[in-house]
């Protein structure tokens, strides 16, 4: 059998896991353009293989129905399913999986650095320094902030416990959370839970827009924002007039309503930026690629020949 | 009686320290000149008071002496007392105090803010996206790392507690650390324990130089260096050789062998440099601040009016 990789940087750190596929018995062809295909290249990639460990290349209605059969099983590496039309899958009998536990700590990790970074005002001091200056100013420290988690999936889960444990006052609000879910921390929704907090953290799922001018009228004066979710749970433009009004005093964005990001808050220096780089770990990238080849394997009706 | 503030920023960000002084009787005099005092304005602003509480100006034989036998105490807000002559002090029947206690956690959180920063590439991800770029590399997560911490004090217990729990394996070297003391993690000597190590992290007293070329040429290849301690204990001369040859990769350092700094690792985009600053958290300084207050009372002979 045939196996295809449509992510560009597939066991370039370690090789465990293209050694597990062919272990099995694969065929493996790694991504000959070392980038990100459009629909075109997708197509013609997809040809002729039984299986495909996917990144983010357009997995729609036509990319699938030109497999014609043979592609039995499509296994995103990653949590994120919005460039596979699912429903089409279904149809075809295409199996498709993601690999929604791996990332959790990566990303939970990545949120806490960036909210000491933020809130330790590591990068201004650093860039004050190499420009010449000695900027003694006083910052915060974790166990003086109130921090409003929103979303407790597994992520917003991992963060809350994280914070707590560094002292942070966290209370959470997820109106998808079953009120008998077990949670121990304070549940709030977001219109009461912005009012009080000094950082918001987003963690949700969805498309919808949880921030825009209407919320950001409400925060606490000073606030700091984290979003390593999603792009469009922020409404940029609402977010640049906080940012200039003072609501918003710091943020962090990992991700933003268009990849690759080009746009205003580059000229912002208090909002710190990276490429959605939170599981862009050696780790993560491990534990993200080992899943989707164990779920891979798994429908293509094939057992992991070893453990891991 | 009399207290005077040399510390420059004494109740900036809470007046309850003050409150505390004045709640006891004292008459408090404020640093009038918002900087450090020459040794000349020390001498001046210590006639006629009974306590001082002290920041980094100059209190050596000759200061001291001036004051006449009037001044009784000086309790000192930080924990280095390179500024103080202790000897004098004891001769002249000065009690002398400072604030161990007060500063560890602040310590030990700016050390973990300065390792996630390094380790997962926030600060150079963040300068290229503001410069318009999208630059996915792969970087370290913490349980990737092997981490030295070199003292095993209050400071150096504390990150090492911290970093293993973010998943690190920490070992310890601390050649003054009794072979009885209570000590979780595996001890090392120095030399061993560099040749390990992914990262090194600097958490002891003294003025002894600690790594300089013959230490940087056993390390791994690749190391990340942290120095919250003392700048005196890394050869600077040394630690850019090490990062011109790439034996060190990357480096945090808040202390330096003369501060305000000016040297050349202000060239080195792979160093994060903060000023001395891992006490300027609100937090931090309200707890040195109090815990000064309170050992200038006692040292006063007396109590302090009310539990904080």
């Amino acid at each position: 059998m045939k196996v295809i990789v449509g992510s560009s940087t597939f066991a370039d750190e370690d090789p465990a896991p293209l050694e597990l596929l062919r272990a099995a018995g694969m065929e493996v062809v790694l991504n000959p353009l070392r980038r990100r295909w459009n629909e075109a290249e997708t197509i013609q990639h997809l040809q002729g293989v039984d299986g495909l460990l996917a990144g983010l290349e357009p997995l729609n209605r036509a990319v699938l129905t030109s497999t014609r059969g043979k592609l039995r099983a499509l296994a995103r590496i990653g949590i994120g399913m919005d460039n596979v039309d699912q429903a089409a899958a279904r149809e075809l009998g295409i199996k498709v999986s993601n690999t929604p536990d791996a990332p959790t700590a990566a990303v939970a990790e990545m949120t806490l650095a960036a909210l000491l970074s933020l809130a330790r005002d590591l990068e201004p001091m650093n860039r004050a320094m190499h420009a010449g200056g000695w900027p003694k100013t006083i910052a915060r420290s974790l166990p003086e902030l109130a921090v409003l988690v929103v979303g407790f999936g597994r992520i917003g889960r991992a963060v809350a416990n994280q914070l707590a444990a560094m002292g942070c006052a966290v209370r959470v609000a997820d109106p998808y959370l079953p009120d008998a879910a077990p949670c121990s921390f304070p549940r709030v929704t977001l219109a009461e839970g912005l009012r009080t907090a000094d950082v918001v953290s987003l963690h949700a799922s969805g498309n919808a827009v949880l921030l825009a001018d209407a919320e950001f009228a409400t925060v606490k004066r000073g606030l700091i924002l984290l979003n390593p979710a999603r792009g469009g749970l922020v409404d940029e433009e609402a977010l640049l007039r906080a940012l200039d009004s003072g609501q918003v005093a710091k943020a962090w964005l990992d991700t933003f309503a268009s990849e690759p990001y080009t746009g205003k808050l580059r000229d912002y220096p208090q909002v710190l930026l990276t490429p959605h780089a939170c599981t862009y770990t050696r780790r993560c990238r491990l534990a993200m690629e080992t899943e989707a080849v164990t779920n891979l394997l798994r429908d293509l009706g094939l057992a992991r020949s070893q453990p891991v």
